[in-house]
């Protein structure tokens, strides 16, 4: 996991040629799946003049992403002047911390995308609506439906931002340690710690009428 | 989870005056708590002026984190250069989803760091390798001893930047949902789905020798 740069989404899938399992990938099902599999993001902006990155949660529609939040918040603030806001927006999953006979081949397998361009406001009212739900449903498919939609004190309050899917890649490491032929006989274990999100139990709000029963979406 | 700026670590912990659960801290062990119970991070910083974010390993010793990557990559040569390479580095654990009645109350518990500042290239050899051993321990405490250390050759191709804890903050949410009073009564699901990540069965790779053993550092 190091380092590099990312390259604008092609038609063309291109496969780095190395002997290393890393591997940046730019065909739109690589980098959809990757997507729809997380709800959360680091955004990265400018304030300032300097780098922040904050954690935000995100969906994905088509071939655009929408992320939300305070409309007085300044990347929000920014974001609805002028020429927009520029962005990367990154989202990875751990799948697995490999262990190799030496210190510097240690890695993690992962799956990540990052998106670079333009975050601009969404003021068309569909649009918002529309995006507001797709962020609900990314983190709990089917949750948008069943919960009272947004007001529309509430809807003013918030920003919704559009980021398109144009300079895009996905970077992805899979497999076994990589160690270098002279270390296959040291006596160190090496191999793969598989890391997965797991989800609990869902724990009812301390106010919930004891009548309304866990939905299905969430009996997964 | 909204986007608001990171504020400067400071000798008194600060309590943002809301009713939200989600809540800003600048203590010491809030932020090591966080930092030490991670191993990625997403870094961001600038490339021809235009933000970049790419998931990386991290370790903190004290009141410095370090990362590292590539001699060649472009960030690393940046930081070696002039007056260092200005970065925001981010941890984010999500501990739960959080479902309100209300579309516009949902939201994950977190727990998240973000360090702002300048990283410089790490050029002290024994800083190197110490902090080259704390990245593999970062990931699994007790590895770095148990494998085998880096050599000249990987020492030369391997850029190590530090970055001080000077500029930093946590910001967290816990606890149930945070529904409007006239709310109560709708007939929605509420709670918090609480989520964590696991670690599967290690698999030993394809080439390990039979009679080397799992680690008892794995055995968790």
């Amino acid at each position: 996991m190091t380092t590099e740069p990312a390259e604008p989404y092609g038609p063309t899938p291109r496969t780095k040629p190395t002997r290393s399992p890393e591997r940046a990938r730019y065909d739109r099902p690589t980098v959809h799946a990757i997507l729809d599999s997380a709800y959360l993001c680091h955004l990265g902006y400018l304030r300032e003049g300097a780098p922040v990155v904050l954690p935000t949660l995100y969906a994905r529609r088509g071939e655009t992403l929408y992320v939300h939040g305070s409309t007085g918040s300044r990347p929000l603030r920014s974001a609805r002047q002028g020429p927009g806001l520029a962005v990367c927006l990154t989202v990875t999953h751990v799948d697995g911390l490999v262990l190799a006979r030496s210190a510097f081949h240690h890695s993690i397998n992962y799956r990540s995308v990052v998106v670079q361009g333009t975050a601009r406001q969404v003021t068309d009212e569909d649009e918002r609506r529309t995006a507001l739900d797709a962020i609900v449903n990314q983190v709990v498919a089917g949750r948008a439906a069943d919960s009272r939609p947004a007001n529309a004190k509430e809807l003013a309050a918030t920003a919704v931002l559009r980021l398109d899917l144009d300079e895009v890649s996905a970077k992805l490491r899979t497999g076994g340690p990589n160690d270098e032929p002279e270390d296959l006989a040291l006596p160190y274990w090496s191999g793969v710690v598989p890391v997965r999100q797991t989800y609990g139990t869902p724990e009812p709000a301390a106010d919930l009428a004891p009548s309304i029963p866990l939905p299905e979406y969430l009996s997964r």
